[in-house]
């Protein structure tokens, strides 16, 4: 393999330009021509694609968002779409790919391949932790220390004015983040959509709370949980009219922020095993760490199975906030 | 005067610690005894009274929110509620008090001393900066630097997707977090509740990007802006359908979060002078630091006067986002 | 088992705080009654022991330090203060110590229990994690950040100028604060105790460095290596005069600080795993997590194996620096 | 005036990015041609002039260091280098200067006006916050935040362990960040080259923190102090055997990092309110913000006239420590 290419594709996370950073400079150790591509497949297509030198990464490492840039691409997914990929990437002679995004992406270098026969390697680059095949994303650390910075912040109002919050946090279909940031911000309860969460059990912690003296409460609701903070805490409004109840989302501000130690290293290491792992003729699989070991797991696996959330994790938020 | 009390009141706001032991070390080096009034007026008609030592104050000029805790008291409002407050003062001996709050604490204050002769001395905790007699308020730099680490997150995912963001800062009455994190975060706008921004002008600011090849901006709204980022952004929508648009709203995690250093050190400085100020005989006064002196500014005129935000920095938006 | 307590010895770490929450809290969910020990051993041996209950551990996984207090006890080597720590732990009718620290702490734990058969569960705290039996201590994953925000503040004004840094991290006998703070910083060259540099190598990669048109170097030294940043740093400035080369020692605040999410996660677990522990029957052991999972080493084994750096890292900082 | 120019000068400050941003953006506002110098002096007379866009500052608000790097340069103080310099500037048509940096940078400018009659409006970049003519020079609250930052990471081991701590931050000639800093972090004794401080009063404040059972503290000494924090703890330790004393020194870190709201707000001003004075006739003048208001300083002042600190700061050190 003499010319590889990376990119970014989905919704961007922190330590996405560690990651371009690793591919760049290994690529380089090894002596292979890369090129970067911007806005992922739709910047395939549209040949925005310039060759990577080793500077042209110096003093990222420590940068949010990706400056290769990221889009979802409603083109590739069509056959003419990934036809002018592929001449794009003929025209340069590029041979392999490395993807840092999600399973919507991997989806896409899977067919490519099929069609094509380019193969990619991926990198798991999505905040919600919820890819099989690695214990951590790259990204979700960052998120979930952005979210918890926001937590403290509001238990310090809370505390002052006595009051409950619903807090809403990133995952769509993961507790992963809510779970995390919830037992490290000390939140009373935690909603994730991977189990059902009765009304029943958010009217009985908030009475425990009271009874045990409790003058404060955070209660951290998962994005992907039916209704969402905003619906649950309003019903909660209805049954206790007493208490000062307040709603808030963190939004889009987990997207972003220099990345942790945690995932600049994490990226760092995919960044290089994936390239490393084209390299040496894997394609279709997705870098990841399991038990703090380098494996190449099939995009089929990604895809398809489920990564679930500790049991043990659910059980601590409960017996830690006794 | 031998015995005096300080209380937090309204909404909280990062330094109402830091004020809170300015004013006991203070006391304790006049010689003067000092208590604790927990819950704001609320506490102090319930008797929640505690003498305050030195060692009471350690450790906490670091701490948002409020020791001491706070409330927004209906039973204040009543005659009888202010009867058994001052019944309790008396039954303690306390003579004076320092008050940090805004603008609904001070006229409390006043009403109270016209009723009883308790004088009050006030300090600006809050974070809105919409206070007369003072150029900044006790947790406004810090509020300011909390929206501005925001929107700096922001800013990375919007680069990174090339999208336009509609973020709701807080600032009921007042545009200063929206006018100083939205020029410190580089936005493409401000809107603030002081001066009418109409819609052709977030048009006009983003179809000017667009000319220039900026593919990302970001629109800062002031919580008191008619309609606020969620009703404004929506409308951007329908016109520019192709456009990413996204809305956040930063929410509660602005009133928390350790001091910044500038409101530690002006939290020191009115605690210390609202003390001083009691003891060298003011009353219904609020102190408050103007051209960097420390000035005693009547309630009075704290309550109806107002506060213009420079129009030198709405100015400087728009010939920075050039 | 009836009776409990918990204690922190040792240098101090930030997560300590989310251990002595879990344990207590733990203690309580399980009915068990819980005292807290401070200053360590030296607080044992003076009777410095008083019951724990739920909020005597509100609010307070987010702190830096030990509200237990630390300290290194010479009194507890002795035959004599080990004799009067027993009575005082008899008076109470204490049967089993969770002890949070590290090897020094262990060791004081396994000679007292052969003397008195009071069992000691421990958890790993300190910020080295060089303890073997556990893939991560508590504190650990804090230090690399706080080190990290330094080294990236420092690389602004090491580009600016184009300066050479020598910055020195803390860590004995350890490289894991230098090697980990250093990949995620992207430093030029990582000096651990571990593996002899030799100076040529510092040599050899500031001159490439220079050929490849590099203007400012970063260079992480672990306080262990011989001679530290200073002498090194020295060495090199009589060989290079005409560099501007600095030396920088980020001293004691890698002890300081707010635990990350994954460190009050991470003291959470062994803090509610030793306690566990402790109830069912474990005694001389360290809980520790290894591939994201519980596990008990015999004191024996955490003080005499050695947790040798992976050599992957090692690789990973000469690839990256390209 | 058609063309002018912006540079860096000096040791580089958090915010310097801003100023220049603040320059160029305000320049294209005024449709003025603008270029940037890199590496202050020294890369005027090499030459190293490039024309400023719009984007060419386009995310650089939020950034440490400067983009446009900084120098010292000896051949600038030549008669030699001046003419050269001269004539680089003379060859692209730039006919006024804004210079961003301290005293040093200033009198450059003044010998420069007086030999060519180049004019210079000046901008105060040095976080020592020590210059006539401006109430705060950029950068300087960022390096007070994050000597603040360290100082309460500092604390939380210091309380852990019952220490004493010397802990000496930037500030060669001046005490201002010293001052501020130790206010803002508790810190029971400020020690700033502004005044002298005998021994016998750290002695005295220790002496005394004791009798009121204050079990650490924490002592700020500037780097002006004559001894440093190095040998002045030192000369401590001798005194008091038994306290467990720690010396660090916070060293570069002070001078990186991502400006503050505050910092990048000065800087804004400053830099646009320098371009528009050069724009008005002004030269040799400093743009400085006095009492909220810009005002232009002759650069003879700034460099001959003291800025004092207040002593009510210095009060404050000592009624708060109480």
């Amino acid at each position: 393999m003499k010319k590889v290419a990376v990119f970014t594709s989905g919704g961007d996370s922190p330590g996405m330009n560690a990651c371009i950073r690793a591919a760049v400079r290994g690529a380089i150790y090894y002596g292979i021509e890369i090129f970067g591509i911007r806005h992922g497949y739709d910047g395939m297509i549209r040949g925005e694609i310039t060759p990577m030198k080793s500077y042209s990464v110096s003093n990222i490492i420590q940068k949010g968002g990706t400056i290769l840039k990221s889009a979802r691409s409603k083109e590739f997914r069509t056959k003419e779409g990934r036809a002018i990929a592929h001449e794009q990437l003929q025209n340069l002679g590029i041979e392999g790919l490395v993807a840092i995004g999600g399973n919507g992406t991997f989806t896409g270098a899977q067919v490519f391949y099929e069609e094509y026969g380019i193969p990619t390697v991926g990198a798991p680059g999505t905040i919600d932790n919820d890819l099989y095949g690695t214990d951590y994303t790259i990204g979700y650390d960052t998120a979930v220390n952005t979210a918890l910075d926001a937590i403290d912040k509001i238990r310090d109002t809370a505390d002052s004015h006595d009051r409950i919050f619903f807090i809403e946090v990133m995952g769509r279909d993961s507790g992963y983040i809510a779970i995390q940031s919830g037992i490290a911000g000390g939140a009373e309860l935690v909603m994730v959509p991977e189990t059902f969460t009765p009304l029943e059990e958010v009217i009985e912690t908030l009475k425990q709370g009271w009874n045990r003296s409790k003058t404060s409460s955070i209660i951290i609701v998962a994005e992907g949980e039916e209704g969402g903070a905003t619906e649950i805490g309003s019903k909660i409004k209805v049954i206790f009219e007493d208490a000062d109840i307040r709603i808030t989302n963190l939004g889009h501000v987990q997207r972003g922020g220099a990345p942790t130690a945690f995932d600049r290293i994490l990226a760092s290491r995919l960044g290089l095993g994936a390239l490393e792992g084209l390299i040496n003729g894997q394609k279709c699989v997705m870098a990841g760490i399991v038990n703090n070991q380098l494996v190449y797991t099939p995009f089929k696996d990604t895809i398809t199975k489920l990564k679930p959330i500790s049991d043990d994790l659910i059980r601590m938020v409960r017996i830690l906030s006794v």
